[in-house]
């Protein structure tokens, strides 16, 4: 009897769960070609793909617009017209391209070798894309490719035309741009191997932005091939059941026809052939191409309803597309056996089974990473594992970890407000104490971008001896100050004065003439000539992708100090406003500088937070204003439906959050800052089995502005909400109309809560 | 008692052995100086390296006397005046260069970084080397080096002058010259940690000849440093404990002492962190340097016991250091606990708990492995297991394999006749189903070199199509011979027939006009113009590293038939003379070819066979003469003691078996002829527990001809003995004398068998 009531209970639950599931098939709302091509050339891609995946799947299996791609860097631009292949990995909206494993791409006629001979025209009303599923049709081979996806294993379906020899080509040597990158990509050893008449196998080293990745695969064919041939470094192979080399394809030939089309299901491993040939075995046994779709639509299904919104159609595309965006990575790198490749190159497994890796964590430790604190608290602290395993074989937390290797793209060392951010909202599943140690580390060991010494000396970077050395010295006392609160909860007094001494180290680039952060040099002087328009890029200027007025704002962890610093609310709001109007744009704007509204921009990280600023400062209609721009003319679900590079979820998380009303402009503060609810209704489910639910009726249009706000029934004024209040469930209720009301969260009492200075 | 009586039976045998064994400890009679640098500009360094290692072990620990090695490809040329530390892995006689991993240099005064400043002069006169044993007196520093090794581990002792501050650089950046090769050497990560305050341990993962390796490394100093100091890149990372980066170097300071030297042990692993950490604890737990000098050097006699021999000191020296250097290699690649890595890669585990690795095939083929299967059965077996590992993941044997990988230097398949010369003699431990599967496989998969669909389509490799494709026809030629035999043995009569008809394909360069081997192309006409001197090298001329004099007598497995496309015995012997007397050097001689009797270039390995094909025809007395005369001029105990390469323990075995007055002409026809013995006596130690004795009391000096032979007390007047006679245990007895016996061995049955032809 007690367990007839427990099942009682649980089927009361399930009815409960899915009464509050407004939306049943949000993927039907993912339209994955947002964010893959600019419109005109006043718009950007977002470099996002528009291929077949699963939730934070390893294989990301997507059509290739580019014979070497490099910009976009997923491979896909909607303004092309050909297509090269179907390749099984991607990276999705970051700036720098890498992958593009294992190439599949079918073809009739005859027997060619060469990209340029094997590509196909295509165009949009033949193609087709939704969650887990890519169909096209080539049109130079009147061939249909359907792509659908298992975490491991990539399946695809051709339909050849009647009548013809259809081929695969499998294109190893197909890779991102050999001669464009600072460290040349080069095939180090590659090789096929004829299994059967049905199955191939192989596998590629290659080095490129990553490093150094291994990438094995087995293929098997839904039917055998009637002939095949090896290639490699232009000799064809023939006589030949395995080929090795560095330029290395193979051509399998099939007996075609329109009724019986030709499966292909290709396991991935970056750890061991044997790896590839289980986790196919694993994950896809059968030839159900329909099923799959089923099965990968369900998985995406099944994440994406973490949060249930009501609001137009075009604001669930773009939500529900940027959350899938916002799942695609990180990627789980391991085997379906746990087993991974640290970063010493030595094959280990993971304890918890998962290693995730893709962190582009200057763009996601802002908003990506809170939202999984959020709606994927277990993912989350699988991702922080897999960082802490880093920090085990290399000293220290990845900066930008691609293929499970530090790349040191960007700056900062944000994978300290990732970890103090889950311990700070008691994520389960962490061993706080190694974190403890690897945030410590990674804030004291010098690295390459981190010349610690430097700060102990000057208590800034001097811009004469470590480049970026303002948006560095600004960044790193936002990391230290997330050390100092984990070393102070820990009850560790000496780092927590430490850290918080380092943290402070921003007002030393703080310029009170010109009321801008500027270089210093280890002189103690001023960097010079200074127009806080003048951009910097990723070295050579105090600035990293930005200028002085977009760097002006980042001191998330103490906005009271920078408050202060800037004359007090009144010239802090003052600036602000100028910042979001003053339009200039010089000849030098960085090429990740983009989404301009006045000087903030959108399209690139250092601004995502500046919006919400208003809220300390006693002037929270202004956030409304600025935020409710941003979503209505920054956003839109078409292929240009970011500002900028999508950046592994950061672009969409801050949508996500926004459209509920809120943001985290301290990432590890646990507090959310109110702007304007964009979305009808937002369910957010919890991990701990509530619901948080955010009410705004009257949003979207026009009414940008809170009236008023009630949470669970009672009047609330705080411009913010704590991680705290959502756990608890509860409902949170917007007012919302045309016209501020300057009277709602205008109290100082109502302003985000001062940091710990 | 039955104990008591196999007791007394052990010792009895212990006694005779004992007795047999005429030489306690021959590593006295090894000059590790030998082969490591020319004495003038006729004479060659035969690319050895002086420091110590033991049989067959992974670490050999070796001073480099050149920044950025590259020629010689040992790292150490006598002729050189400076050190700039010692180095953890080499080649010992190849022609290109690699490994030099995890460099170690004490110096004093300043804290210096760059090769230029630590860098040390040395002269000889204050340098030692003894099998597992190097010292040398750094003149700079003041600082007597001494190095000594167990397998995967290298034990220094630095004893620094008093009252100085000693520093020990660990230079992870030292490498082959990065910018020379073709495929150019770079690291691609590498690390340095410190553990504690005596121990550091670190990585290097680095593509270069070898196309990627990596090398973990585990240091423990016998003394606490009292500073360290990381660098990467030029920058100091004072603050760290761990640096990561592409030139990664550390400092380690001491507070130093003429009483007390620094030591530091190395433990060295191909897989792994952990694995060097183990190897390190395995094999080397203690301190004790000069007990570690005496097990290295017991390990040496041990092995260099397999043979005692008699002559003149120069003759010993030459001989043991031979036999030394054939013993320096293949070296066990994997861990203690048998972890190794694959050819994708990967790591596996060997069955036998060893994989070896550096197999020179185009040179060992010859000799090296012949004499393995006499003095090395059991390792022989261990080295074909290990090629066996190649052909599992890549699909062929090793041409040329290095650090487990693939080089593809040099031509033809020549793992093959190694196997079948293991099989033919039944050297247990190997599963032959799987060697035939995969000599077979190297002989019918297409590979880089090995073009076979040619070799079908014309039956020779036409040059226009296969560069190099006189030699490559004629070596794949005794390769397929090679199949054909095992193939034969196992009864599989159609693979028998189909190797046999390619291993006759040399015929089909025979041109009767210009009496050669000459390249043709597709259309079947001879390349033209032709001149015999014309040299080729490695790619765009018919000939390798050689001209058609010298690939004129490549037909090992059918002298016979060569005689006769030669037009019998006589013109065959007049050729022979003719090549033994033209003084002809044309302008274009390959830097491969060198020691040169009229055409015949001992130095480099096309020519070994050579000399003793007399024997086939005839004249074996002419055998006698040419072998003799090689002997005694191209040998020596100097640093110039090879006449070129020494090529991984060939050129060494070729005196090996030549001073005993036997050469295996068919290297997988455990037939061996006679040529001219030099040592007056050589007992080899057999498998089987027995020996087998070789008199030739009066050789040496002009007494170079044979007059008469007895095997076992009759005599005997065959020109060549078989394995299985010398298995057979016994003596031979050679009568030698100044004056050629042109009646001994001269009748037609006297000459080695003929082929299966």
């Amino acid at each position: 009897m007690v367990r007839g009531i427990v099942r009682i209970t649980l089927a009361s639950l399930a009815l409960l769960s899915s009464a509050h599931a407004q939306t049943a098939d949000p993927a039907s709302f993912v339209n994955p070609f947002i964010g893959t091509g600019a419109v005109d050339t006043n718009s950007l891609s977002g470099s996002n793909f528009p291929g077949a995946c699963t939730p934070f799947g390893f294989v990301q299996l997507s059509p290739d617009t580019r014979e070497s791609p490099s910009d976009p860097a997923s491979g896909y631009d909607y303004n092309d017209h050909s297509i090269f292949g179907f390749s099984h990995t991607h990276l999705s909206g970051t700036g720098v391209a890498d992958l593009f494993d294992i190439l599949c791409m079918p073809y009739t006629g005859e027997v060619v070798w060469e990209p340029g001979q094997y590509k196909s025209d295509f165009t949009h009303d033949a193609e087709k894309a939704s969650p887990g599923y890519y169909s096209v049709l080539l049109k130079t081979w009147n061939t249909k490719v359907e792509l659908t996806a298992t975490t491991h294993v990539g399946l695809q379906r051709y339909t050849f035309p009647t009548g013809t020899r259809g081929h695969v080509i499998i294109d190893l040597d197909h890779s991102l741009d050999k001669k464009r990158f600072y460290w040349p990509c080069r095939i180090i050893s590659a090789q096929v191997r004829v299994v059967n008449d049905h199955t191939i196998e192989g596998y590629r080293i290659i080095t490129g932005w990553s490093r150094l990745r291994k990438v094995f695969f087995r293929a098997e064919f839904s039917q055998p091939f009637v002939s095949d041939a090896l290639l490699e470094g232009g000799k064809v192979m023939e006589a030949g059941t395995v080929v090795n080399g560095t330029r290395v394809k193979a051509v399998l030939d099939f007996n075609a026809s329109k009724d019986q089309p030709v499966l292909v299901k290709v396991g991935l491993s970056s750890v061991s052939r044997e790896g590839a040939e289980r986790n196919l075995e694993t994950e896809l046994p059968g030839w159900d191409f329909d099923a799959t779709v089923a099965d990968a639509r369900a998985a995406w299904n099944k994440e994406l309803s973490c949060i249930s919104v009501d609001g137009t159609e075009e604001q669930k595309r773009i939500f529900y597309t940027g959350l899938y965006h916002a799942f695609t990575q990180p990627n789980n790198l391991a085997d379906a056996d746990g087993a991974y490749v640290g970063t010493d190159f030595t094959t280990r497994k993971a304890a918890d089974g998962t290693h995730y890796s893709t962190f582009s964590l200057w763009d996601t430790y802002r908003a990506a990473h809170p939202l999984y604190t959020l709606v994927q608290p277990e993912r989350d602290a699988a991702f922080i594992n897999s960082m802490l395993r880093q920090y085990e074989t290399y000293g220290y937390l990845p900066i930008w970890q691609l293929w499970g290797d530090e790349t040191y793209c960007m700056i900062g060392n944000h994978a300290i407000p990732v970890i103090v951010d889950a311990y700070m909202k008691h994520l389960p599943g962490i061993d706080y104490a190694k974190a403890y140690a690897a945030i410590r580390a990674s804030s004291v060991v010098e690295h390459p971008g981190a010349p610690f010494r430097l700060l102990d000396q000057y208590h800034f970077f001097p811009e004469n001896k470590q480049s970026q050395s303002v948006s560095l010295t600004l960044e790193v006392a936002f990391d230290d100050w997330c050390v100092a609160q984990m070393a102070n909860a820990m009850g560790k007094t000496e780092d927590y004065k430490y850290f918080m001494d380092r943290a402070g180290s921003y007002r030393n680039l703080y310029d009170a003439d010109t009321r801008f952060f500027r270089g210093r040099n280890a002189d103690g002087n001023w960097v010079s000539p200074f127009d806080p328009l003048t951009y910097g890029g990723n070295g050579g200027a105090p600035y990293t992708e930005g200028n002085a007025w977009q760097y002006c704002w980042y001191v998330p962890q103490d906005v009271p100090g920078l408050i202060r610093l800037l004359g007090g609310a009144s010239s802090f709001t003052d600036k602000l406003d100028t910042f979001f109007t003053l339009q200039a744009k010089p000849a030098d704007v960085n090429g990740n500088a983009s989404g301009f509204i006045g000087q903030d921009a959108h399209g690139n990280e250092p601004s995502h937070h500046t919006p919400y600023l208003y809220d300390y400062a006693g002037q929270p209609w202004k956030t409304q204003l600025y935020t409710a721009r941003i979503m209505q003319e920054l956003y839109n679900d078409k292929s240009s439906g970011y500002a900028g590079n999508e950046d592994c979820g950061q672009m969409s998380s801050w949508y996500i959050f926004s459209a509920m009303g809120f943001y985290p402009v301290n990432p590890a503060s646990s507090v959310y800052c109110f702007g304007s609810p964009q979305l009808r209704k937002a369910v957010i489910r919890l991990a701990n089995g509530g619901r948080f639910t955010v009410l705004a009726p009257k949003a979207g249009g026009k009414n940008i502005y809170i009236q008023a706000v009630r949470l669970n029934g009672s009047p609330y004024h705080k411009t913010y909400i704590t991680h705290k209040d959502i756990l608890s469930g509860g409902t949170l209720e917007f007012d919302m109309g045309p016209a501020p009301n300057k009277k709602w969260g205008t109290a100082p009492e109502d302003a985000p809560a001062g940091s710990a200075y």
